[in-house]
């Protein structure tokens, strides 16, 4: 048994797709969420200062005492993961492992930020575990905007997945993994673009179950607990993240606090 | 006689439209351009965050010996400006008052960053100088990412458009204020869309003249010079910056280095 909270970071509000995931999986557990609201968006910055703005962070959630620390964002995870883990104690997740380790595909495309593609950290991850797997990569930048402007249900979201996606209507995939935490928003769309002939891998459901079975062989859960809290900081101002993040996934916060790293 | 640069600042590339202005107009002057490129954008973010970002670039360009600091930011010329005013000794312009000073209007439109509406500095310096003038204020927060793909000539910068400007076609206004930096960089497709009784203006013309005319009334214009300098600071890396400028308005700078606030 172990009540310290789990927690995860995101440079904004995409993360909160990963959280709802791991409440559905995990209702007993406290978390804390980190939300670098100042400086988002991280998906059109360089790898040294992504991997600065993690190191901060994950100083900052190591002193909150988190048993199990998740990179709730795609750039984030493909850019600073190792550099975390050579520098902090606490168990770090990120949220591309999980998926490459269960994925079951021959030709994959991988939509993600420019910081992501360009860093080739899906493809060289997914090759790693499979060696003759075909992997297609696109940066779609404009999706991180479309999705914080709340503008997902409209049709100049469609207009954009057709921009982006048009490609992989060519090409002989049968998977498409969204490589970006704000991206679920758009997931409904998205697989009805492509058509039921390509799986549309949701990545936070990968995540959610492997932070379970981590604490669950680790003995490091929770005991049962009828009101876990939920908490987050961040690093621009609160109420507009409170009613962000309300609108964005219907999260509410028992507490949010503004950080100062 | 002052050769000392005159210095401005955004939060990315948007302010190099201004600085494209600036040299046309002063060509023996010589330049610092910051770009905030790691905490980019501010159209989003608080107030609070916005005065403390402006306040520590600020801050370092007075250390570079600026003779005159440019907000080149809508963003930040409507948040950080006074409190710039109330705490720095360098003179200080912001791309806001020229062209309220300057415009001849009876109904204007204001498009511009979701803080820049949000703060009313565009109808608050309009009403104080034109009484009776009617302003009518829209948030276009897709414009900004849209200019900084690279998709400003792109079909999908006609559905943004449309998206944002279709209310002012109804509504009787005489005049359209650009009120972001990035924004000039869509307006031709602008101008053709509204058609030819809405004059749109380009802040940045009238923040130039008011910058010659300020040096000159103080005797503080660089003496001719065949080769005046142009380097640019950036808090996110270097290389990037340098490809952007280059693409996004042409501009080659003689330097571009990390600045560590």
């Amino acid at each position: 048994m172990d009540n310290r909270p789990i927690a995860l970071f995101d440079s904004g509000l995409g993360g909160l797709t990963v959280l709802q995931k791991l409440k559905e999986l995990m209702p007993n557990e406290n978390f804390i969420y980190f939300g670098d609201t100042a400086r988002v968006p991280y998906g059109s910055k360089s790898k040294e200062t992504i991997i600065n703005y993690s190191k901060e962070i994950t100083s900052f959630l190591e002193k909150q005492t988190a048993k199990l620390i998740i990179i709730a964002c795609g750039t984030a995870s493909s850019l600073a993961y190792e550099e975390l883990l050579k520098n902090f104690k606490t168990p770090i997740m990120n949220v591309i492992a999980p998926t490459t380790k269960n994925i079951k595909s021959k030709s994959v495309g991988v939509i993600a930020t420019k910081a992501t593609i360009k860093s080739k950290a899906w493809e060289t991850a997914l090759k790693k575990r499979h060696k003759s797997i075909n992997v297609i990569s696109k940066a779609c930048p404009l999706f991180v905007p479309i999705v914080e402007e709340s503008l997902a249900n409209s049709p100049l979201a469609d207009e954009v997945i057709d921009l982006y996606l048009a490609d992989f209507k060519k090409k002989p995939i049968d998977s498409l993994i969204l490589g970006c935490t704000h991206y679920p928003i758009l997931i409904e769309k998205i697989k009805s673009y492509l058509g039921k002939k390509v799986n549309v891998i949701n990545i936070n459901e990968y995540c959610a179950k492997e932070a379970k079975s981590f604490l669950k062989e680790n003995h490091m859960e929770a005991k049962a607990n009828k009101n876990p809290s939920l908490v987050a900081f961040v690093t621009d101002d609160v109420s507009g993240f409170k009613k962000n993040a309300n609108i964005f996934c219907n999260i509410k916060f028992d507490k949010v606090s503004k950080a100062n790293l």
